[in-house]
């Protein structure tokens, strides 16, 4: 059993912090471990440090804390360093959600926050390499594909980019019907982008079920659907992105990712069609805010009343998240496969470049991360994830590391619902022209 | 001396046909040639046979003709294969342009009749492996860049695709008032989507002669412009896209490609303020094919009057197409430096894949044609070219090859200007509904 350290940059954000506390005060191997967490507001890394240890006494988890407003203090004597922030946080990217919508662009067109979050990240990264070079940096915050392929690139630091979307499978399994527990799967792609390339159910290929689901029950559950503004994993996206590339296009895929569909957001009503009556994700984002705003509040009302139980709020089971057992695989070599983004080095999804950032089922031990050799996605849908999502990062990357701006007039004309050389110019001015954006008009020239 | 047998495919276009024989005639080394002319219209197979010996009897050359309704007599003992045709001719084209149209395509959106255009460029590549293997094959029809790629991936045929895109550089040294003789350059790329890497005048970089152009002179010049309708290379567009990739645009890179470009092709009233105040190419192709027509009808009178003299359409001096002195290198290690399009084995345009076509300077001769390796292209651009042109080319070979309508589907929704799925929808059906495309609605599934 090795004393582990841990730290959660970004901390703050109580509601993940926690889950993690508990995965890591429910796993025997971890037990001695440090966490540390980092966050650079000081109310909200207080509120999570003393809720975290409250939770070890109940629990009786002999785990220690620290806590500290400095990015190179938690990197000091680093294992593992979990990157979770979000530059500005939610608050930014939504007042650019909304000069998006005033040019044009429903749910919002681009957001200048990617490139905080791109040098957040790198920052983060960099500095590790200095304090702390052999932890390994578990990325949990968007966009994990760009910033992982950033980081690998530009740095020798371990990354793992962690994400729940494959999760999305289990949502297949309980609108089929289907024991979820007789499942198994394979989603390979890039993240917020991934196909069903195997499923099956007993051990039997399950497509089949699905084609069934489709030609007999799929409009009548279109019909009567009566799910939660989140629930599209069944939408008519899905099945229309399957007839068009051949694989089932799972969690985040199907109502996440306008780069790869830009014709079911054109607008609202296209939204509500395609998706689900409220228009699914896009066009309620601000719903997830707000629930994530509530989970806050009532963390804060147990930080503030002592005679609550942090152990009621997470209840001592596991969260379902992968980072502590992949913690737990590689300090314990707990051989798990995961899910995993890292970069495609040996080509695990061919078709890719080894210099890209894939979402892969990978093995994970003492050994490190190793990822499993999926072979090459339908080639229609290669060349089509290559013409949206892949170029679209290499255009950011690119803007990014140079600040040409003319690098950010391509993306808007990218975006396919521009409709002209002045929209894009005009958003563009308009989001550079906010207070927060005063080091980025600087940045792009 | 060897004897050689050049076969021209598609021969019936006559201009290009007649101006190849001129090139013959006038090339020492290639003066005991043989030229057979196929085409599959009898008619104008016949005019341009006849004009050809009435033209080589005028010029006192010693070609022989001969003449051929089937294309594997063509490809009998052939050295060199000309590849000229258009599948259906121009008329199809342009039914399907104002099909285009009808849906909101500025210029026309999709045309089906790149697909008979693969269709014949590879079926022709094939007979040749069977009869000629050793010939090469100059691909002189459009598109030069899906077809070649098309036709170097799935035969063992020698290919050199050719077009004169690269002489719009003499239209810049036109415009500053440059000696075009003095001037040398380097524009590779991908065809129609070529790029001013190197420019120099009395060998001396002349880009800043550019730069200051624009800075002092472009406005005016835009102002009191009289140029004829295809006349764009200095045009708004192209400094545009100066500014935004850093490299010059050249030829039909400014005003015949869509793709790399849509926010120039929005409406007429767009493409008139980017290119000319006719709209330049894209909204004046009939105009072209109106010319073409004339040209073919004054042939035609020829023709029929045998007291008028070939010769006096055709002066005996070199057309300045590439083909025969091409042939000429091939044939008697006359070593030379062409603008060719040939595969990207070594990597040649660095960062396009190799097993793509690209357009760069080659050295031919007995050795064959070699590429002159010229380095990357600007990152932005480079990226810009494999997002826009490159998976453009990857989609509609791989549906050409599998027959797959859903990719159909999304080569339209690509065209940034389609606004809704049901638009797409829509185009293609009527597309298929075309009586000339009977094969293709079979095809496509």
């Amino acid at each position: 059993m090795t004393k582990v350290k841990i730290s959660i940059i970004g901390a703050g954000s109580a509601v993940f912090s926690m889950s993690l506390v508990r995965d890591v005060c429910l796993t025997e191997g971890l037990k001695d471990s440090t966490i540390c967490f980092m966050d650079i507001n000081k109310e909200r890394l207080d509120t999570v440090y003393s809720l975290a240890k409250r939770y070890a006494q109940e629990t009786k988890a002999k785990i220690s804390f620290s806590k500290t407003l400095e990015r190179k203090e938690a990197f000091q004597d680093a294992d593992f360093v979990i990157n979770t922030a979000l530059a500005g946080g939610h608050e930014r990217s939504e007042i650019e959600r909304k000069v998006g919508e005033k040019h044009g662009y429903v749910s919002g067109g681009m957001r200048l926050s990617y490139f905080h979050q791109l040098g957040l990240m790198l920052s983060i990264a960099q500095d590790m390499e200095d304090t702390c070079p052999d932890a390994w940096l578990i990325l949990a915050a968007n966009p994990v594909f760009d910033g992982c392929t950033l980081m690998t690139r530009q740095t020798k630091i371990k990354v793992i980019g962690l994400c729940h979307g494959h999760y999305g499978v289990y949502d297949i399994a309980r609108v089929l019907g289907l024991d979820r527990n007789k499942i198994t799967f394979q989603a390979p792609g890039l993240n917020h982008c991934i196909w069903l390339t195997d499923f099956r159910y007993e051990g039997k290929d399950a497509y089949p079920l699905i084609d069934e689901w489709i030609e007999t029950k799929a409009e009548d559950y279109w019909k009567n659907w009566e799910g939660n503004w989140g629930d599209g994993q069944m939408s008519r996206a899905a099945v229309s992105l399957y007839k068009m590339f051949g694989l089932f296009p799972i969690g985040d895929t199907v109502q996440q990712n306008p780069t790869i569909a830009w014709w079911h957001y054109v607008d609202l009503e296209t939204q509500k069609r395609w998706f689900n009556k409220y228009g699914g994700w896009p066009a309620n984002w601000s719903n997830y805010l707000e629930g994530l705003k509530k989970h806050l509040e009532r963390l804060d009302r147990i930080y503030r009343d002592s005679s609550m139980l942090v152990s009621k709020e997470f209840p001592p089971k596991l969260s379902g998240e992968q980072h502590i057992p992949i913690i737990n695989a590689l300090v314990n070599d707990q051989e798990g496969k995961f899910q995993v983004n890292i970069p495609n080095r040996g080509c695990a999804l061919e078709g890719i470049p080894s210099d890209v950032v894939v979402e892969v089922p990978g093995v994970v031990s003492g050994r490190g991360v190793q990822a499993i050799h999926v072979g090459a996605l339908p080639k229609h849908l290669a060349i089509h994830l290559l013409r949206t999502i892949v170029t679209r990062m290499e255009l950011g990357l690119e803007a990014f590391l140079t600040g040409d701006k003319s690098i950010l007039l391509n993306m808007v004309l990218s975006d396919h619902r521009t409709r002209s050389y002045e929209q894009a110019q005009a958003l563009i001015e308009d989001l550079l022209a906010l207070p927060f954006n005063e080091d980025l008009k600087k940045k792009f020239k």
